[in-house]
């Protein structure tokens, strides 16, 4: 009987002491991240309408923009598949190659700024960039311009977006519009904020284990706050180079922007949520598998050698940053006219 | 005051003849065209179900049914876009030029078979097509089985749409799934189908008299019926050979399907359902006005030459069959494993 006492008080004691642990744990990260609001954010200096909104969604999705006629933002950022393009670095105009990974869409607003390099302030910024790469969608601001003015409903929707304006049809507000419209491309609910939220049991037993791995070792530093990174800059290879096919040596990152030593191989920390579906992995888009991407940063930025069980616990965890899919309506873009441009190939 | 009366007998006159004259062109037009109906045909051999529905809408827009996991049938048959592509001929595998426009996917379900030249007998087979067309999709029936089967939320979709199969996961149900979503692909409520509900206003003035030329230069001799035309075969240039540029010497229509000297240079007359909105027009792609259109045919088909006029009326009819477009959410596709295979560019 007293046997039996002590391996209850034994018992109990390891359950609290886990319940504890998890206690302990969940209340870590609820300090470190914070769910994905179910609302899109307000944008500074650029207020949201329905129609700005709607006006958005068929820039998004209209290959007018494009010299070919071919290619729209949803080629490239496609909201069906995890907001990019299943590709190592995307195909542009001609069936050129860029020369990096499509990021997602998906919560891009929540980060500092756009693209691997950070390039961009903001999404409108953003948007003008690929319009007019010649690897990408190839137009220009002027053809772009007139291509939407030919366009009555494009005219009338602009109007509509921009009161007050003398003439809204304009580069500048297009991108304003498709960076609206991005707003609202946000994935909240995802198991991850459901656990932030206090619902413990969101994550399972691998999940969790993650989760403290991800903390533990480490990778919060870089991929903390609602978009578990997205807002810093950092070398990729802070201890160990990376093979040469991860990070090739003639992309050095941020270094192309600031012109600065200390900048060479210096990226924006992607966000990892969605990650588990935005395969393949890093700016080269050379690695498919999420764990063994996971085990790619390990040995990069801490020199360390992930075990298998740790780096498929981590992708585990980060398989429950995948949050609800944004429901969009196929927009019915309106029809051209005489006075539009031809798709030029 | 008795020239008043002849004057007022002969205005009421008038008035009657012309009502009179309206209702027989409405008469007239219902017994040569029918409505869209509101809701998709069943499908013989292919009965629809909301699961099959759905899997099919996630393949027509999964890019993932190319090789290079960039193109979907959405690509060519953008249901944004009036169910075709803007282009002059479609762009496909590695930035090739196809031989011919694409046909729009809106109510072609109601086409007789697909293809300009007739060669499948339904909107099923006509999806195997371009998925293993080297200028196309460039895939392999094999590659996009494998890709399907690595995919478990696939393979549970498949399952669900065809109950009873042993194997349901094969590349003729890939493109039976897509057959029942394109059958939803349809514009009913045209300002011309309202006219044929009853509602004579539906159409303006020059509606009318174009639809009246419509009748009585002949065109509805191959564009009557529901879908005014996709039933038969005609040789493009009855009476005159078009230019060159207009129909290709190469291209010999039909006559490659069936090797028989009087099928040369016929095709499949197409509908001429929403044919505003989905320029440029005929098989070669190289007419970008619907006015223009409608003269070539004129002198083509009928060996006269239409007035500025006439041809302005009759597209201006033409107008009239835009209808209500489909209302499609943008399908959240289930992601790839470590077995898909990789985008083959």
């Amino acid at each position: 009987m007293k046997q039996l006492s002590v391996s209850l008080a034994i018992l109990c004691a390891v359950a609290t002491s886990e319940a504890f642990a998890a206690d302990e744990l969940q209340q870590r990260a609820q300090g470190l991240f914070k769910p994905v609001p179910a609302k899109a954010p307000t944008l500074k200096g650029n207020p949201a309408s329905p129609v700005k909104v709607e006006l958005g969604k068929m820039l998004y999705f209209d290959p007018r923009l494009s010299a070919s006629h071919l290619i729209s933002c949803n080629t490239c950022h496609n909201v069906g598949l995890g907001g990019g393009d299943l590709q190592a670095t995307s195909t542009g105009h001609g069936w050129q190659k860029g020369p990096r990974n499509a990021p997602t869409v998906l919560n891009s607003v929540f980060n500092t700024a756009q693209f691997w390099d950070g390039r961009a302030k903001d999404l409108a910024e953003q948007a003008k960039g690929p319009v007019q790469a010649s690897v990408e969608m190839n137009n220009t601001p002027d053809q772009v311009v007139k291509t939407l003015n030919s366009i009555p409903d494009y005219v009338a929707l602009f109007k509509k977006a921009f009161p007050g304006e003398k003439d809204p049809v304009t580069f500048d507000n297009m991108a304003k519009a498709i960076e609206v419209f991005e707003a609202t491309l946000i994935t909240p609910d995802s198991p991850f904020d459901q656990y932030l939220k206090g619902k413990k049991k969101a994550l399972d037993g691998k999940q969790t284990a993650g989760l403290k791995l991800f903390l533990d070792k480490g990778c919060v530093a870089c991929h903390g706050g609602l978009n578990l990174g997205g807002t810093g800059y950092f070398p990729f290879g802070v201890v160990e180079k990376p093979a040469e096919n991860i990070l090739p040596l003639g992309d050095k990152g941020r270094f192309a922007v600031t012109n600065t030593a200390k900048d060479e191989y210096v990226f924006r920390a992607p966000s990892l949520r969605n990650v588990a579906i935005t395969y393949p992995y890093f700016h080269s888009g050379v690695v498919w598998s999420l764990k063994e991407a996971v085990a790619v940063m390990g040995s990069a930025q801490f020199g360390i050698k992930l075990s298998d069980d740790e780096s498929e616990a981590i992708a585990a965890f980060l398989g429950s940053l995948t949050g609800k899919q944004p429901k969009v309506v196929y927009p019915i873009m309106p029809a051209s006219t005489d006075a539009t441009p031809r798709p030029r190939l």
